[in-house]
Order: structure tokens, then C-alpha cells, then sequence
């Protein structure tokens, strides 16, 4: 978005730790003219988190890094997870949730995430219908990461068992819509921020 | 929570990167008896960090590392912030939000961080009433970072000119209610997922 105010310019990026997640140095210079730097977490690499960085002053629609899928049954039930996770040394209550495959579209990769998540599929007699996807994705945490996942709803119904990996610890539930209130209100496990904004939204609405 | 499905049994953590954003190395025993490497990001020293984890898996309640304020005026107005984030490149539409300091309590940070970033503070008028904070902290991203953040709802009202740090990059707006619709249908600007999820709930409320 065009705006009044003065822009920091993007000078270069410095990668200072590889792996998995990558920590970059960015550096900016800001309207006054000096220096600034600030660290930020990437699964990108160098090459690809430059293009990003260029394409977001450029105004190029960001792409989603991952999807998050808020999927309904017939019966008025959300499908939830219990998972592991590992940077928390606990278990967590989200949404199935997942990292875009090369060149998947978003029905694709919420079909395939449902599937081994949890053994739920899109609903096969809804055809299109079966996902209203938000009009953009959202940054997870814009102090520390580029980080974008894709929040979808989804019809859902149970297809066959779910497919884990070897070091993914998840338990699939479902939770009437009716009883979210009593939940929320109850809940002592961590919860994902999008759950719980989710959750939170159905919970007033009834 | 309590599970029947076998756990992960945290080892050890290594620090990899310093700064600002701390990256470590994992280091679990699965149920299986392999070894397991995972890799965080996180604000927190090795020494609190090792304190979180041994206290997540004890069940201790997660302690907010950052407050999001989804602040409403007297006029039935969301209080809105465009920021320039440096790890995107871009300016983003977000609730203010910041972390929080050593020993400070939730309503002191929420008003701080309001007059900081907007101008506006909590409704003298109201008191107690002022403040509505969800039953837990939310984590932002588990499958990268430990950090969590506390969405409060907020009375606000206009108190000062705002504050901002000279590399924080801020301009507060105000969104009526009855018009987050069409600025979510409109809005091409990238957005916190957060301020999405919120204002997404209160589209499909009216």
C-alpha cells in the first residue's frame, strides 16, 4: 500500500545461520539516512527470500508458505488437532496444518494435509464448494518471521487413517460446534494463536 | 495435556545462532528410542528457554511473551496500525502489539504499547471493564518458534500523540465495524494473521 510516510529501503541480506529455519541480517536504510539492521527467521533461501523481500516493496501478492484448514463435518463438528510440537516440549491444540508443496495449489495441499493429518478428505460431493479460502494469506508473527499461512474452511468428511510422518505425534478429534464455548473455556493445553482466533469466532457467534 | 499417544522426551537444547533471535537445536528421544533434532527460533536465553520446556511438558501454564490489542472506541471503531516490518519488506496491517517487559502486568503493557504506537490508552471511564483478555496466550507459529502472544480486547480512547522507537514505522487508523467487510474484500496490503482472523469474525458476525 502506497503510503505518506516515510519507507526504510532495503539494502541487502545477510544469511548468519543455515538449516532448516535460516537466520538472515537485513539490512535497511532508513529515511534519515542511517543504517538499520534487524535479524528475522526464514525457511527461504538466500535466493528465494531476496526475491520475496523485493516482491513485497514491489506490491506483488504474497504466496502462502503454509495452509491451516478449519474443516467442518456434516454433523456441525470442527476438526481439530492435538500434536507434539517440538519447539514447545508439548503437546498443542491447532487446526491441521501444513507446509505448500512445489508448484500445489491450495486444494491440492489441503487435501493431502487433511489425509495425513488426520484421515479426513475434502468432501468429494461438494465439489468447488468444499473450500472458501480467506481472500489472502496472513504473516505469522511479522516481528520475527516471513512466515505466511493460508487460513481455509473446508468441508470435510473421514476417508481412511491418517498418514503421519515417523516424528509427527498427532491426535485427530472433533468438537461440536455447540460445545466450542465449554472448550475454550476449559482448554489447558497451549493453543495456536489461529485456533484460538478461530475458535473464539465461533464461540460468540452462538 | 495428559496423552495416550506415546511422547517425545526432551534431551537437550544447543544454541546455534545468537542475537536478537536466538536459533537452537533441539534434541529429543522418541517413544521408539531414536534420537530426534528439531530446530527453533526463539527470543528467550538457553537458560530460560530449557525452563520453558521442562515447563511445558510439566503442564505449567504458557506465559504471554507479547500483547496483540484489538481495541475498540466509544464510536464502535477498530483501532488499526499500517507498520513497516522489517522482515517483510513491507508495511502490514496488524492490532498494535508488543512484548512485553520483565514484570510488567498485562493491562500495563496494553496501555503502554497503545500510547506507544497509537495515541490511545485504555477508557479511564471503565476500569476493570476496559479489559477483556482471552482465557490463554496463543503461540504464533509451533512448528518454528515458542513465542505466544495474548490477544486482550480493549476499550481505547484517544489520550496523546503516539510514540514510536525511531526504526518503528507506524500508522494508526481507525476501522469502523460495519466496515470490515468490504475492507477485508479490498485490502491488498499484507496482513497479520492475527488482525485477520479478528476482523475476518467480525465480518461474518454483521
Amino acid at each position: 500500500m502506497p503510503s505518506a510516510t516515510p519507507t526504510p529501503t532495503f539494502v541487502d541480506l545477510r544469511q548468519v545461520s543455515d538449516g532448516w529455519i535460516k537466520k538472515y541480517v537485513l539490512t535497511y536504510r532508513l529515511p534519515d539516512g542511517s543504517s538499520y539492521e534487524y535479524e528475522s527467521a526464514s525457511r527461504k533461501s538466500p535466493d528465494a527470500y531476496r526475491r520475496e523481500l523485493e516482491g513485497n516493496a514491489a506490491g506483488r501478492k504474497p504466496s502462502a508458505d503454509a495452509v491451516c484448514i478449519v474443516g467442518q463435518t456434516p454433523d456441525d463438528e470442527l476438526l481439530l488437532i492435538r500434536e507434539f510440537r517440538y519447539p514447545l516440549n508439548s503437546w498443542c491444540i491447532a487446526f491441521p496444518a501444513g507446509l505448500m508443496e512445489d508448484g500445489e495449489d491450495l486444494a491440492t495441499c489441503v487435501d493431502r494435509e487433511l489425509r495425513e493429518e488426520t484421515g479426513y478428505a475434502l468432501r468429494a460431493d461438494l465439489e468447488a464448494a468444499a473450500l472458501d479460502a480467506l481472500p489472502q494469506p496472513g504473516f505469522s508473527s511479522t516481528g520475527l518471521t516471513d512466515e505466511t499461512v493460508h487460513v481455509v474452511f473446508a468441508q470435510v468428511e473421514k476417508a481412511a487413517d491418517a498418514q503421519p510422518e515417523p516424528s509427527e505425534f498427532i491426535e485427530p478429534f472433533l468438537l461440536p460446534i455447540n460445545d466450542v464455548p465449554r472448550f475454550l473455556a476449559e482448554n489447558a493445553t497451549p493453543i495456536g494463536t489461529r485456533a484460538q482466533l478461530v475458535l473464539e469466532a465461533f464461540a460468540r457467534r452462538h
